[in-house]
């Protein structure tokens, strides 16, 4: 049997839902889409994505992709998924993918964001979509602990406990603070070949206490080394956190 | 007795709100906030905001004053007003006013902004906070319309059916329309000392439609003289309303 190997771009509003990956006990992305795609195509249909956000966490650039068992022209295919999907999950590209293109072992690099509200009182329209952290915050001392965090590094300290990766060696090409401009809001950006589980979150965790000057910037080379492990974490909360892009 | 006037600076993502006004039906704005003062003077107090906004509209910077039965330090009245409000209904300022200052009366100007999403498929994390609007869409003939409506103007013809304003009136400093840059986003900022009823829905209602080629642009001007009855409106959905300002 023919079948057309699609490759999906997915945004989200993660706040109700319980990450990407499909389970029993919450709502999901992956779920709300198979329920579309299982709509469209009249039978039940499984898609892998380019990575497993958590819940709560959100996704203006998610990846995915399906075998579908026919052929429907790709340029109507967002508008008819967004058609049945909620209203926080918008498909914003669909296209044919080759036979091989797998979303997740075909990624090269991802880009994450996590957004910081820095008002002195939480911005209710960003408020789902960062963690709020008035008060004392030391640019210059985050952006030095980013710049160690760059480069290829052995990341073991910065995954979550149990969790079960054995080769934890990855590049980051970029780990970056941003300020939005005319906005309280600061953006740390981290682009890399790929990340542990629960390993943004961890690196801006340690990143926060640095800019609260309760750690040294050069305490996240430490951890790397695997000599400080009280310098990790903690985890910082899923709504700062947004999967930019997957680039292939 | 000796009251205390005190001035509030609101900021509310009205999604779940019946409007600011109390009513019997739905949880609103001034609910919230008189259940929250309640608890922090034990006793029921009444607050009184600078303007009504309708259901699913937001505000950023919405005002409102009530009497207080004994003083606390206003400063203070933020921090604790804010851990007791729900999540999306945020007091950023709390000061102490003259007791003949009036939110409503006193108001001598009101900015509202409406924000329209102008990406092909809709922003996720704008969602909440604007209207989406694809396709061909005429700045230039929109700032036409803009100009015209700006000045001194019976804005009856812009008022909800059944309205109970008898003067009409009202005076718009600023009618604009900004690009946000490096976003898919427009929108409309309306300055003015006052506003009837739905009034700024129903002329981003017109404004929407000159944009999309449906309606010229003077159109607007003959609706002000009250020719063109159907160059009023629809009444633009909620979600991209905000109440910006109000300046007293």
């Amino acid at each position: 049997m023919n079948m057309f190997r699609i490759r999906l771009g997915i945004s989200y509003d993660g706040t109700g839902y319980g990450g990407f990956q499909i389970q029993d006990n919450a709502p999901t992305i992956q779920g709300e889409l198979e329920k579309a795609l299982a709509v469209i195509y009249k039978q039940p249909l499984r898609i892998t994505g380019a990575g497993r956000t958590d819940a709560g966490v959100h996704a203006l650039g998610q990846a995915a992709h399906y075998d579908a068992p026919f052929e429907i022209p790709s340029s109507r295919l967002p508008a008819a998924l967004n058609a049945l999907l909620p209203e926080d999950i918008v498909v914003f590209k669909a296209e044919p993918a080759a036979p091989d293109f797998h979303a997740r072992f075909s990624a090269l690099r991802k880009i994450y964001s996590y957004t910081l509200d820095r008002a002195a009182y939480p911005q209710v329209m960003r408020r789902r979509y960062s963690c709020h952290l008035p008060g004392p915050f030391n640019q210059d001392a985050v952006r030095e602990a980013c710049r160690l965090l760059e480069g290829t590094h052995d990341f073991r300290a910065f995954q979550a406990t149990g969790s079960p990766v054995q080769y934890t060696e990855r590049t980051l090409y970029r780990v970056e603070l941003v300020e939005l401009a005319g906005e309280k809001l600061l953006r740390l950006i981290f682009e890399g070949d790929g990340f542990l589980y629960k390993m943004v979150r961890l690196m801006v965790g340690s990143l926060l206490r640095v800019g609260q000057g309760k750690l040294e910037p050069a305490a996240v080379s430490s951890a790397l080394e695997g000599r400080r492990p009280g310098a990790v974490g903690p985890t910082a909360p899923p709504q700062g956190l947004c999967l930019e892009k997957v680039i292939y």
